[in-house]
């Protein structure tokens, strides 16, 4: 079942009805200034950071669900309505959400006043423009009045919902003309204050939440639009809130636009401007509110605002477009994957539905993976976002594992030892190479642990981290675990018993021999790669050294490391093994298949060169079909933990088929299918990516229940009672490693250092398709014939002539190169 | 405007339209459970600890304010509503709530449907009764169904409102009869579930809010009492309930009786009791649970419960009465004003409408002073509090301001510096010595800082807070304030420019010399009653030294501490002057006045012993008088600070009128009313008296806004714009400091080490009263014959035989002595 559809040419998703399965939302903003947007006008807005600089007020998990936005509230002589559909839930004649990139648009309609709402933040700009059309399609004059609506946050959103004996005496407002001013702490130590406005005289305003919703009442029933009179409350202390008045009459068929703006402004010593206007009266200094108000007060500048955001989007997504008779696929490769690794890449894991935006700081391996999806997008921004990361790194190559965006440094709470996280710093980096080319990135003298009398050369910085993994192995040559490996909750020396302790913080046992086969495949990896880099950069001996590394670490893992039919996911603090035939639960695991395939172990192969389809590599796949298959993906492990294990911690606290015990984890379903690409297995592949994919989802919206638009981080498993069922939408390293597989690995187009690879492994579900890719400043247009036959590669014709291989050689500046690939 | 009444006879207050102009709420328990619940059934539920084992959900300042609760819903044949009012707002034909000595009685009728529910917490029982009274009013038969709701708290409060990634996961219960389990995260590492039953046969029951109530339905529009059938749902992730459905057919005028209970169990070693019934399917215990139910699952059980929860009060409220022709008067020491001590004694400052008992432990300095309004109720367990709270003193004589009730450690976060905090723990032992007689208590071994191997004798932890100040004076000899004294908010090492950092943890600048007077006068108090600890338990060289260091501080008060028409507030970081004429604001601040009134200082005394009308003590008042008084109560500083200073900290981040900067604080009201008494001007102190008490409030509740029946902690003072408005009722020092002042200064009946004191001073206003007073095993009935004559003390009469002085001894153990004062 569906509840909207794509409008692609308009890079849209259109809601048809306000009755989702949950509230889908849409990220607006890419700079400085963000919001979260549902689709009936939920959520809230922010400056730069979720927590300390939230603007407006947001209730996560209330009755209902989606509570608090910025809403209007139409007054039609009486009958009085939200075109938003919440929070007042009038029946509409019309209701449309579109959400697109970077901005959504939700219209209403009911007797004769359709009122449609764009909502999207400026380049440029720190604030939200609400551009409100609304047009008389009846056959009568109609007056009415609009009412807005957003509650302010204080600031600080943790604070804001805590410390409610200090909060509720403190709030302050200033109006002036049609411009409501949050000024709530500016009296004191603050620089900055939030302004909301429209561009049009207003008949009165309410800045007391109580004088305009009442105190037993509920949003729909707010006193101020049902009686139809603003009653130009100031707050003082309480709730502040910003709303406005407008009244308006309609000649059949005309059309009023209004234009507001919620906005963030400082004063501060470095934009030169003082605090006050006037110091006696504590009237604050507005000057900067006038000149960003006066930025976006007509209907023209708002529209010349909208225009050059489409063009923003327009360009950053040209630089790699699919077109082929797959839909799904092509609004998967060419909008909607793309637009999630931006919102990731803006986002970390900070601020979602399921995140409240005041918990967590960016993630050195969430960020090194979130790279992968957006370095082909913004590949400056990828440079300054690797440098961060790697001024976070510890001198002996380990990491913290989050650092606040704030200040850049790491988070001293959550600590290190997370033993995956070096490597994932050379993976980051090798496809930054690939993709730019431009190796004095190497060069940058970089800080350890954010220490300048520490810094090395980035390249020094690789080599720490494949240095940690080789100086921190186990008893059979694997790496030791630490406190998690990629799976956070796989935590091997922590044996919690204390109710609630976090499993990531808590104090870990000493002594322990825990080992990961995760991080033996991902070492095989990032060490080839390592070697490479280190090749081209003329360290011959520690590209070898770095090489047989590798090799011996694949060795072990298919002795060690190996089940019989698949690897095995670690020893634990005893030696036991985990992820064996030999236990009753917890027999297999995904990531280790997955990423000991991609990364080339255990694929052995025939005197013809195509890989045995007996080597261990394909058994392990195999396994994974057979035990962790399901109608809606991989699932984490099979079969998933009856009761706490804990000596393997996290994993085993989560009801069996929901997150890491048992989930599909969109996340590492992607390893899967790069690995079955690896092995020639295309039709497989592509069928695992359609299983978690969300277009191909979006009939079966009903079951999966989150935005048909973009991944969530885990589908409930076959073992859950709601299998099928997602969650955590939109902040997951899935968007990275999806566009990934799809772009690199089954469109098989990808930036290596001497060219452009292309390999397509898609089965044969794709007859014919045409890649457009824009890299190191030449296009490549790359059309495919594709019979899907396994295990061959394709032969390619560069502007017309064939040439030996995968790999097209790059072509200068501008150039626009035609390449055709058979399969 | 009142919303109610008095029913002094039952000892409630009885709310007669759900209309208040705030939720008016009440506390259940006294022991280890305890519940929170507003006049239409909002707030929830905890076991010991109201951050950590949370058991029912609830979101403060929710949209309406008061959202979440335990809710009935009635569906008789098709019209659903809720008696408790909320959530369905639906007209009733009778609303009442009578809020009572631990138990809440809310009825609602509608359609000759009359329910009455009567919430309470058993005695020794770690549950919430909810007994249901159904009344078939009307003349027809009646066949209805009845829907219970609740929502579950995933325990950690904090933890429950933020970290939805995992929490969204979670959710696990179980159903057996008639009884809801919850039991998320007990497959893991709790030992603990909930419960929540009925004792009758159901319909059906739903566990899934999502089922019960829809996703975008608000509480009011649930679809399970709306449709009229239980779906029999189980929750899985998302969010947990409990909702039973009853169905019942009533003869016109029968009444049926039901008893839900929600409860806490534990199954714990020290129990005996395993975890699971059955491992392999996760079946968890519930033997303590049956246990449980078994002792409350009668009509005749739940009423025996609660008559002896009503004889606990009776016998608990009968330490101190008073009989008089002031009603008001009469409720607020008989009942009110005591039930808040104890409520202030079991819940510090922890969990109310404004604190969401997450962010606070115990205060050294609350604690020590909430045990002076109810050390004569449990004096038991106020020697174990003292002991408690000196075993977190440090060695040299500071504290830990605050420290954790599950743990009894001090607080590492906030730490020390608060340097009024030693001297409260002599104030709270002399109240405490006086009560009891126990003398003992000097000579228990006590830790300091938590360190058994620091334990000296609690005798030594008094030296320890007397010489603390004397080894902290600044340059004109005034005690050094620290981080801060009494006042929180007056902050003057700490400079703070970062926005929302706290003024009570941030780093304070080093070599400040900011001397604070309150803390001044408040050690000649301490120091005189150290002093006769100290001569009482033979340490005569001891107390020599304090009385001598008594006297000198109050010279250097009346020298170096006075601006010439009242005390001086402090001197600063650069020693300049805080509360003087000199500044523009915060010219005189009301601590001092009053403190160093009631501590004696400048109180001259003419040659016939009155006290002197020139003196300071008497300017100082009748300054606080001029400049601090209000309709509405005395502020605590005038003119309140229009701009933020950066010396004086958070006092001046309020906005004018509001909490510490101008507001009317409830808790050093009574210490110029003391002053008074001291000073012989019981009309004014009385005036002062009824100001700020609620039930002299009640006929201003539209003004007044919260509970006519408790104090509350601040009431906007006249430079705010809500002059009178209160905020942050229950939980505050100011119920102890009120009962003080009342019972031992108004009414003038206080313990003293040698006899009953018996002193009243309240003007004319109350021309004669009784009180009836027990200690120390005798009961004294004191009748008062007053004139209002001031600066006059009382001829006494005892057991028909005049006395001397101001002393009645103590009688025997179980004597009762009649005493007659004369005025």
């Amino acid at each position: 079942m569906r509840f909207g559809h794509f409008d692609d040419e308009a890079r849209e998703y259109v809601i048809e009805t306000p009755l989702t399965p949950y509230p889908w939302i849409n990220y607006l903003g890419s700079e400085d200034f963000f919001s979260l947007i549902s689709h009936t006008a939920g959520g809230y807005t922010f400056y730069k950071d979720a927590k300390m600089r939230r603007l407006t007020r947001y209730r996560y998990n209330d009755i209902p669900t989606d509570s608090g936005g910025r809403y209007f509230f139409i007054n039609d002589g009486g009958d009085v309505w939200t075109p938003s559909w919440l929070p007042m839930k009038k029946d509409l004649d019309f209701f449309e959400t579109r959400h697109g990139m970077g901005y959504t648009r939700i219209t209403g309609e009911r007797g004769g006043l359709r009122v449609s709402t764009l909502y999207f933040v400026p380049l440029g700009e720190t604030s939200e423009v609400q551009k409100v059309t609304i047009t008389n399609t009846s056959d009568h004059v109609k007056t009415f009045s609009l009412f807005s609506y957003l509650e302010f946050c204080l600031w600080n959103a943790q604070d804001d919902q805590t410390n409610y004996q200090r909060n509720l005496s403190l709030a302050e407002v200033e109006v002036e003309g049609s411009t409501i001013y949050h000024k709530t702490e500016y009296r004191e130590r603050r620089d900055h204050y939030a302004v909301y406005s429209v561009n049009a005289e207003i008949a009165g305003f309410d800045t007391d939440r109580e004088t305009f919703v009442g105190l037993y009442e509920t949003l729909a029933e707010a006193k101020v639009p049902n009686a139809g009179t603003a009653q130009n409350s100031m707050a003082s202390g309480w709730y502040p809130i910003g709303s406005h008045q407008v009244d308006s009459t309609l000649q059949p068929g005309e059309t009023r636009e209004l234009v507001f703006v919620v906005g963030y402004v400082e004063n501060t010593e470095e934009n030169g401007q003082g605090k006050w206007a006037d110091d006696a009266k504590q009237v604050i200094n507005k000057t900067r509110a006038h000149e960003l108000l006066a930025r976006l007060d007509t209907t023209e500048k708002a529209d010349a605002a909208f225009e050059a955001l489409g063009e923003y989007w327009t360009t950053l997504l040209s630089a790699y477009t699919v077109t082929s008779p797959d839909d799904k696929l092509n609004r998967m490769v060419n909008i909607w994957n793309q637009y999630q690794c931006m919102v990731t890449f803006n986002m970390s894991r900070s601020a979602s539905y399921f995140e409240t935006g005041i918990g967590r700081g960016m993630g050195f391996r969430d960020s090194t993976q979130d790279l992968l999806g957006f370095v082909h997008l913004i590949p400056d921004r990828a440079r300054e976002r690797i440098l961060d990361i790697a001024a976070t790194q510890l001198p002996d190559g380990s990491a913290y594992h989050q650092y606040q965006p704030l200040t850049k440094r790491g988070n001293n709470e959550l600590g290190s030892g997370f033993n995956d996280d070096p490597a994932w710093l050379i993976i980051g980096v090798d496809a930054y190479l690939k993709e730019t080319g431009d190796f004095s990135i190497l060069d940058e003298v970089v800080p350890f642990d954010n220490n300048d009398a520490l810094a090395q050369t980035l390249y020094t910085h690789l080599t720490r981290s494949f240095e940690f993994t080789l100086n921190n192995l186990g008893p059979h040559g694997l790496p030791l675990i630490g406190r998690a490996d990629w799976n956070d909750c796989l935590n091997l020396n922590c044996f919690s018993t204390t109710p609630g302790e976090s499993f990531q913080t808590t104090e870990n046992q000493a002594g322990g021999v825990a080992e990961s086969t995760f991080i033996a495949a991902q070492f095989v990896l990032a060490a080839g790669q390592y070697a490479t880099i280190a090749e081209r950069g003329g360290d011959t001996q520690q590209a070898d050294r770095a090489r047989k590394a590798a090799a011996t670490m694949s060795q072990v893992l298919l002795s060690d490391g190996w089940d019989g039919e698949w690897f095995l996911r670690a020893y634990d603090f005893y030696g036991n093994k985990v992820g064996t035939h030999e236990d009753t639960e917890g027999q297999i695991w995904i990531e280790p298949q997955g990423f000991a395939v991609l990364a080339g172990v255990g694929v052995e192969h025939n005197a013809d060169g195509t890989p045995s389809a007996t080597s261990p590599a394909f058994r392990a796949l195999d396994s994974v079909d057979r035990l962790l298959g399901s109608a809606h993906g991989l699932v984490l492990q099979y079969p998933a933990y009856k009761s706490y294990r804990i000596e393997l911690g996290e994993v085993s606290t989560y009801p069996p088929g929901y997150k890491e015990n048992g989930g599909i984890f969109c996340h590492n379903n992607p390893w899967v299918i790069i690995g079955e690409t690896v092995l020639g297995r295309g039709a497989k592949a592509f069928d695992h990516y359609r299983k978690i994919t969300p277009a191909y989802r979006e009939e079966i919206s009903e079951v999966h229940r989150l935005e048909p638009y973009v991944y969530a981080q885990m589908i409930a498993g076959k073992e859950a009672s709601r299998h099928g069922e997602a969650k955590n939408s939109w902040l997951t390293g899935t968007a990275a490693w999806n566009f990934v597989t799809v772009s690199q690995y089954l469109l098989g187009v990808r930036t290596d250092y001497d060219g452009l690879v292309v390999d397509p492994q898609l089965g044969p579900d794709v007859a014919e398709f045409t890649v457009t890719r824009r890299a190191r400043g030449a296009t490549y247009v790359i059309t495919v014939a594709n019979s899907g036959r396994e295990g061959s590669r394709a032969s390619l014709e560069v502007d017309g002539v064939a040439i030996q291989g995968r790999t097209v050689p790059y072509a200068p500046d501008g150039a626009v190169v035609q390449v055709r690939a058979t399969l």
